[in-house]
């Protein structure tokens, strides 16, 4: 199987928030932001390996700021690291406020890690990611301590 | 009030088509398309003028494919011509099958026209578009026209 | 095939507006009603050729006035013209208030193309429209020359 | 307050039954339709009263048939009795196979209770019914031995 | 077949009161209830049968007390009676305004009347009811007498 | 302020998993299964401070096997640690499908970090926690090290 690059399946989704995404507070509800998350890491993993995918972990999701119904929320997705079957995915969340003229503001991250299925629904191999510089290698190692620290507390549990 | 380019307000919102979009047929509603694509003239418009805006016009909206669930759905919109409160605004809809390594479709196209309302919701001015080249002033020409044509039909019937 | 009279698939489709259906400004969102105009449409060309159906144009959708959450929205529909294989429907939206005793209002109105599909979803013939008066007369004309205004100006791009 | 006809606000309401309204096995789920009677009930009584109205009770809810995606559903609902503050309304809901020539089918009826609230969210008196025929005047005497067996076993609960 | 007591299909299913939900006048919409009683129900009767269930009536659905987004609702719901093929079950709603230290409220009672259907979609027969007191087995007569009564009121109309 | 027990806002909230909520392969989106959690633990916090709280971070979310429309899934939350102004909660989802007679099943976990606001939307006190046992007491030191952790992994960048 041919290696892919990072920015061969690099995703940007964006929508603008509805009312009836809120939560009880009136603010977007942290769910429907959580779900547009999971579906910018479901674009960049399907294409990175061109089979189903099914979402295993998220970690570190956390909320810089509140976002506010009529704010455009963009999501900023792309691979970090890959396994053999399971692919780490960087989402960045961004938001504006359409009436005022100032850049995006960062208001979410998280790393979503998803697995490849083959036809049977079994995990599958996905292709090996082509690094470009070392920027991308750091965040790679990284990536590869998180994957297999979570390995390793699976087995302990 | 300073004019702005076409680029300034240019906009690209996207989504991934859930099994909720469908229609009894099965597949996307049309419906939900019109309404992404509504979103995403609301954007550009808001982002033009920085103030409200509503959809008064909805012209040459037509389907050029049918559209799935799961495909990833990207709204293209930028201004073409604005007037003195309306403001038209092209929006491309393309479509991505994200199992198969092919460029997007272009699977629909429309001119939307908005109005900027001031805070008594009364239409107010907005900034006039600077266009950078021969193709953007061709295309603000014939946006022209079309508004001049609805113009004159409002005022017959 | 038997050819069937306007009245024949003559519709007419409404819900309450609810706060889930509301844009960012609070008012309904005009894909909302843009959805409920093509289910509308949808109902009138399924009623008139008994097959499946899809949405091929929207044309000259234009908002005469907002709509608010609570109101009563009603979607009028009937078939203008048919050709072999498509039917244009004109979708008429009214709203009213349900707390004061007024009449309903026209919100909206637009013209929709659908196309009948045969089971393998290729277009296929849909019975011709019986017109009873001089009125429906001139309005197959009409539809009749939007429809070729389009198929030349495919044919063109 | 002057009294008004059963047909002042006698309404129908309709929609396209679509996926996102199913239950797990696919069917219509019964709680849309009893949220679609619920709206129908509730504009028959915003028209009678003009006020802000509540749901109180349901009786009688029977499902005849089944319900799919992809039918049309119409609720036919009308008064049948007024109380002081509380009005009896009288829902049925018809079921249509848009892909068939045949008429709409009995899928479901109930009565619903409305209360008129005044606009500090108290019970408020509402208009009288003129009946205008010996069925509508026995159909009121029905739903007054309904609402006074109601208000009864309340009183002994 | 082997019969099962009130308490092996016993439920309770509870939500948190989402802005989506409300009605025209912001309240959590009575359709919205009456949906969420409905899958109360639909788990209840799943649970003893272990087939396919449809709802056939829902009675004496009353409203206590107006529900609020932001509250939690509570949905209690249990077998009281069953036939050969039918299995009413009583469902009670409580509410609970989550920044207050109160107990829940009681908001809405109804009975629910589902009736376990076979691979064909036909009627089958249920597991019998266990009656472990005195209470269960009034309620079971109570019950008995409602079930015969729609009966006969059916066989009449 | 009064400390308050880990049971005193222990809560259980639950759901029958219907169509609207799948994803494009048919199974339920991940993204509607973390609102739900979200929706638990925000409950959870809201008992134990009452006031507004917001989610600020999600820890550990692990999908341990995936959850089908029809499912009734069940998410058991409760306090692991406070600090000042925020609040750790545990979410557990458990998954049971309702025509097999078996137990349900762990289908996630994960660590949701909710913040406590007062009126002006700023960070305020929490009532601490009353531990009742060793294992809960372990359970908080473990939350206490994750929490600063967290808090020094924010410092640094």
């Amino acid at each position: 199987m041919k290696g892919k690059t990072i920015d061969y399946s690099r995703t940007v989704i964006s929508q603008v928030m509805l009312p009836s995404e809120a939560n009880p507070a009136g603010n977007v509800h942290g769910g429907e932001i959580m779900k547009m998350m999971d579906n910018a890491a479901f674009v960049v993993a399907v294409k990175h390996c061109r089979t189903n995918v099914v979402t295993a972990r998220v970690d570190e999701l956390e909320f810089h700021q509140p976002i506010f119904v009529g704010q455009l929320v963009t999501c900023h997705a792309h691979l970090v690291f890959v396994g053999r079957s399971s692919m780490e995915v960087s989402v960045t969340v961004e938001v504006e406020d359409l009436k005022v003229d100032k850049p995006p503001q960062r208001a979410l991250t998280a790393y979503f890690t998803m697995v490849a299925l083959d036809e049977n629904g079994k995990p599958c191999e996905v292709p090996r990611l082509l690094l470009k510089d070392e920027k991308e290698r750091a965040a790679f190692e990284e990536g590869k301590r998180r994957y297999e620290a979570h390995k390793q507390s699976r087995q302990r549990s």
